[in-house]
């Protein structure tokens, strides 16, 4: 048995933690655009990143370095040093060469445009302004957000048995390009848990593909990807079952947020598919849905178009027929095993519920045990605008 | 030895055909909304239809044909007949019950909205208007149309050295739901040629993965995508290098031309992967590209932001690495093996081609002799627009 309450500290939620957030002039009018975190004791490090081929920087830097520990990670906003070769690593070997002598092993993070190298100087200077006595954890959570409207954190205290404690907290940046074969997204992680580093990255694989890697806002997938679970162990606490279910409970709750601030997003839709061949086959169709631009336009555009569902499940390549096919929206069924039930009374019923800032889909394909459950958004008129004009 | 030249009036170009469209009421303000192509000789069929699983009734109902030749179609806009189950294909047979003795073997071609039964007394009253006697090309491609801004129509004469000749003529219709698996649409085309049905389905299937297939709007794949390949062999002739290159034009100018009129497309671009390791790959990252949110957006703020197509390549899942990928706008290399080449100055170079109507994007992955073309637009307000009111 064990207690899980929420705190309000992000990723200086768990003891010997600091974090802050500094403008390096990187983005317009002095926001905050480059952030740390320090840890007093080394991290074990557990990590996630982009299936892109084209890999930015710092995650190749990162893949290089091989097994290390670390109790530093800097990252900065604006510049997502991708495609920048050779030397996009070492102008990342520059950076971090400027810091102080305590800092041990210290990896880089960041997101922004592509294929620009980073303004060096700046960031170094950026650098030299850090405070690591400072927790400041609101602070680095704005400072690496991009197109995003709000920043994003959660952590949890979990209280054992046994009457010791520890904490996981996380703060992440993600508004577009999110896809669900890894959510385009950085998010920082770190804990005072008493976990091993293989351990921690097989939770980490595991509660990503629930979490982060089914939520999707546009079906792009970056360049920077980059989750990172770092753990100092200085509670000397830990439960498995207890550390899976409050990064579980971190990690959907950050997905479904950067969901929720998709770019131009004005609401957060859950797809449940249940009845799959296989849970593969429901994952499929699971993210079909919440990438089907179709689908999108119709959920802006609040119209309980349930044709476009069906003929997204017909094109996604998953076993299905009109006939074992039924679809709701939340509990309000619209077309069940082949039945035409949608007359003008269950139309208004069901514009209703699309008119609501959070639904669900259900699309029960009748067929089998397999399930799965995806989070999307709609796409309307403040999507085109942030892409098209994303550079200037 | 051939000579083609072009004709203009689309489906009643082959001899023998006749075609006209009429207003049943089914679209508002008296558009003509049903067409019919009668051939006076019975015509051998090939066809490539929808690979979604919902497909519609009207799909259903040819399949359940087995062989057969035809002298009939007759096609609605307005209501897809999807999603309608066995009363779907009943309504088809009563409705083409109510036809004239003189035809044969009569087939149905339905798009518009999925999940509504089409309006019968309509569709009945609206046959009833037919003159089989009429060759109406245009009025039929205009009669097909949903949310296409204009009609599509594309014909050949074919002159062979020994004297003979055979014409091809198509109509289409199409706007958006395009996608890459079998461009959503319809198209019929009707040819005199004296080509055995074996030998124009083979063609059709070859053809079709340049053209149709290789057209995207916005990657979702209908239940209701036909193409119908009609041949009463009236003319006697036949050559079948000359064929396949008259229908390849007909095809390819009916892919762009859909495309071209996506929904709010304003641009035409045109994708050229090379250098991949394989064809397969090629054609996986060119609809890739033609169907990235990210690249679609940045083309309609005519942004040339390389970045976003680098990274859709990386995401695309295709061999591929930066020290090898080069991109070029038309012929101006932004990219080069590694190389940042983006400045300025090739800032408004490239800014200029981006505000062309039509303009092309290569990618060489430098790897293989791998080469795939397909056809693309931009994403832009107005698609939001149409589609989330698509209904109202």
């Amino acid at each position: 048995m064990y207690k899980l309450s929420e705190l309000f500290s992000g990723v200086c939620s768990a003891k010997g933690f600091f974090a802050d957030g500094i403008s390096a002039g990187l983005k317009a009018d002095n926001a905050k655009d480059m952030a740390f975190i320090y840890s007093q004791k080394e991290c074990e490090i557990a990590s996630v990143f982009t299936t892109n081929k084209m890999s930015a920087a710092p995650i190749r830097h990162f893949r290089t370095k091989g097994e290390f520990k670390t109790n530093f990670v800097l990252i900065n906003a604006k510049n997502a040093n991708a495609m920048t070769g050779k030397v996009g690593i070492t102008d990342i070997e520059t950076i971090l060469s400027t810091l102080p002598n305590n800092i041990i092993n210290p990896v880089m993070s960041s997101t922004g445009v592509i294929g620009v190298r980073l303004p060096q100087e700046k960031i170094i200077a950026g650098v030299k302004l850090f405070d690591f006595t400072k927790k400041e954890p609101h602070s680095a959570a704005k400072a690496i957000m991009t197109t995003d409207s709000f920043s994003k954190e959660k952590a949890f205290k979990v209280e054992l048995e046994n009457g010791t404690a520890f904490s996981i907290g996380a703060m992440a940046k993600g508004a577009g390009m999110i896809n669900p074969a890894m959510a385009t997204m950085l998010c920082f992680i770190t804990t005072d848990a008493d976990v091993s580093k293989d351990e921690m990255q097989e939770i980490l694989d595991e509660v990503t593909i629930t979490t982060f890697n089914a939520a999707s806002v546009d079906g792009d997938t970056s360049t920077n990807d980059t989750v990172m679970l770092l753990s100092n162990k200085i509670s000397g606490a830990y439960n498995r079952e207890a550390f899976k279910e409050a990064l579980t409970k971190i990690m959907l709750f950050l997905a479904r947020e950067m969901v929720r601030d998709g770019e131009g997003a004005t609401k957060l839709v859950t797809y449940k598919v249940t009845g799959a061949k296989s849970d593969k086959e429901a994952e499929v169709l699971a993210k079909a849905l919440s990438n089907s631009l179709l689908v999108k336009t119709a959920l802006y555009g609040e119209d309980p178009n349930w044709g476009r569902i069906a003929s997204t499940v017909g094109a996604s390549g998953v076993d299905a027929n009109e006939e074992t096919l039924s679809i709701s929206f939340n509990e309000l069924c619209v077309y069940d095993s082949g039945k035409l039930l949608f007359d003008d009374a269950m139309e208004i019923e069901a514009s209703k519920i699309m008119k609501l800032d959070s639904f669900s889909i259900s699309c029960d394909l009748g067929l089998g045990e397999g399930k799965f459950t995806s989070f999307g958004c709609d796409l309307g008129y403040e999507y085109v605008k942030i892409n098209a004009d994303y550079r200037t």
